[in-house]
């Protein structure tokens, strides 16, 4: 299994993924799921990837040496907006259908891939797409700044409270990483090392690609600060006034004070 | 879909269920998911439910009129320890099973049932089960103070973080309540009222039994405490101080603030 997750925020894009790859418990490996395409200061496209490696590397693989859109074989560094940006990715993953699904089948394997691709191509606005296994696709708006693919439930609450379009790069950062290691903590099939990428809008370059390992400080920094609000957090809601409640108090707040 | 959640305490048990049943999004009902069974002074059993509600209240009347086990009928109420109470509720599930999976699978229906059984009977110790739709069951100890049933993921991370075997039931009941809140924000099938119990070990009585509603004033207590500590916790870490990050830093500042 897979964790990415994309934030569409006013100031920019933040994506970041894990690396976990496994085929079964005992096969586990580290493999980059993001991908990224940059003219620099004419466009920036990051890609994230979820599902079936084989699909998803094959996928990649056709981008890189062009996909036909529009009768015409295309690539991310060419294609003019990033609306035919998440075409040509969708097609390139019906490519991978056509060569590959019936054999899939055939073993009873199924057809599992889905693609982040976010960005911005100079003259056109920055956007964030989730593209699907059919190569149709849904687009982050300001009403739901936010997309997952993979392993999403575990670390959907926090960026439920937490993310809004208007929400900072730098409180973006701290939101993904927590959402991640949610994840990680609950789910063995996701794992450190992570790929972090940020995006400034209208810039057309990465403002940031960073490997985060598990020495990482800041990294370390988001985990032990977020522990310690938590405990805080509910240490500090007060105790219900329900009857029995009541009568166990004393004994209750002995215990947390220890 | 379900979302139950029972503590295994020191101090004694917190269980609590959601209500919410569908078949489809266009038909949602409220149906309890908690039952209880008690002789008070001598034992007090509490069972929560997922899956199928045709199953759970099948298995549930069963329970009521007696199933076999070690060749006699017996019920909830004179099972002589915990261990026979999760095999009964293991055998009754098994009838069902016996009754109707035939005709489920021949309309492609799963037969999708879980049940937790906690509590505790005079002579034995406090128990916490979690019986599967084969009958079989496993048990929460002090290294796993907790178990779930249902669309548990999205309040997973929280108990991760949160409970210990010795966490006060007064923590227990605030972690429950937002692991709850964050799996009814994120996931539609789950929904309120709640039905809440807590058991204090060695009383074999109910010490609360509580309907919790939309307007109850300590569930808003909890999830306005709780919103309110998590945007204090992820303003309170540090941004990072990696270079791209630094530069921003004036403006992010003065956007949280704001």
């Amino acid at each position: 299994m897979t964790y990415c997750v994309g934030l569409f925020l006013q100031e920019g894009l933040v994506m970041l993924a894990d690396t976990r790859t496994n085929a079964g418990v005992d096969h586990i490996s580290t493999f980059s799921k993001m991908f990224t395409v940059t003219a620099p200061g004419e466009r920036m496209l990051c890609l994230l990837s979820a599902g079936n490696l084989a699909i998803t590397q094959s996928a990649w693989n056709r981008l890189q040496d062009g996909v036909f859109l529009d009768q015409r074989k295309q690539t991310l560094l060419n294609v003019t907006n990033m609306f035919e940006a998440a075409r040509l990715v969708g097609e390139a993953i019906r490519d991978v259908y056509r060569a590959d699904a019936a054999m899939l089948s055939a073993q009873n394997i199924g057809f599992d891939v889905s693609v982040m691709v976010g960005g911005q191509i100079a003259g056109g606005p920055m956007r964030l797409y989730l593209v699907y296994a059919a190569g149709n696709f849904i687009e982050a708006t300001p009403d739901n700044p936010f997309l997952q693919i993979g392993e999403h439930k575990y670390g959907k609450p926090v960026l439920d409270r937490g993310v809004r379009h208007d929400t900072s790069i730098d409180q973006g950062i701290k939101l993904v990483l927590v959402s991640m290691d949610s994840t990680i903590r609950s789910n063995l099939t996701c794992g450190l090392p992570l790929d972090l990428l940020v995006y400034r809008e209208g810039t057309h370059d990465i403002a940031l690609q960073r490997r985060i390992v598990e020495e990482d400080p800041y990294l370390r920094t988001v985990r032990v600060g977020w522990e310690e609000s938590l405990r805080a957090a509910w240490l500090g809601i007060p105790s219900p006034d329900w009857e029995y409640v009541q009568q166990q108090k004393t004994t209750s707040e002995k215990e947390s004070a220890a």
